[in-house]
């Protein structure tokens, strides 16, 4: 029987519009949370667009993460989703994007989770 | 102004397991949709599971593809999601969704298509 995992897809307002253009500290705390929550990252990419945001996902066992952000806007797309075949972490999958909502000092423009 | 782009989450009920096991033959499906489509891929990961599924995720300065198969249970969970900055690619979205859902004659098990 196939246990769905939690997909969270939201779009950030931030006000701190270099933390949009900064891959390598986003990249750090994506790192981190990787460690904390024992995901297991199989490929990344972090593209930066000159003088511009950056786009980016790390590939997990458990599935992904991404982000697209646009400082001209003071936007983000940001996306985590985990499957749930080994453990549940559907909790891991809310404390991810609570701590990258807090990373951002973001408002939530548009938040939606779906079970999948 | 942002114009919000469009991402379409599915889930594929997939009766030919053997494809969700060949991530070589999604690629090249993958890529010939890249190009055209004419889009950019800026970083991409295929990550094969031993006797199982995979995993995949194609970073384009548009936004991101991603799948990840169960060929135990004969589903996979496909994303497309292209930002709308320099052109409308809503269509393109809904082409490469469909290429993707033929390409493993799939039955759709769940279906979202979000604008953000």
């Amino acid at each position: 029987m196939y246990n769905k995992g939690s997909h969270i897809l939201s779009t950030f307002k931030v006000h701190q519009t270099e933390l949009l253009q900064d891959h390598l500290l986003f990249k750090s705390l994506i790192d981190k949370l990787i460690l904390d929550n024992e995901l297991e990252n199989v490929g990344e990419t972090y593209h930066s667009f000159t003088g511009a945001g950056f786009t980016a996902y790390v590939c997990l066992t458990e599935s992904h993460l991404s982000i697209h952000t646009w400082p001209e806007y003071g936007l983000a797309t940001f996306d985590v989703f985990l499957s749930n075949f080994k453990h549940n972490n559907s909790n891991k999958v809310k404390n991810i994007f609570e701590s990258v909502k807090l990373f951002f000092d973001a408002e939530i423009e548009s938040y939606h989770l779906i079970e999948r």
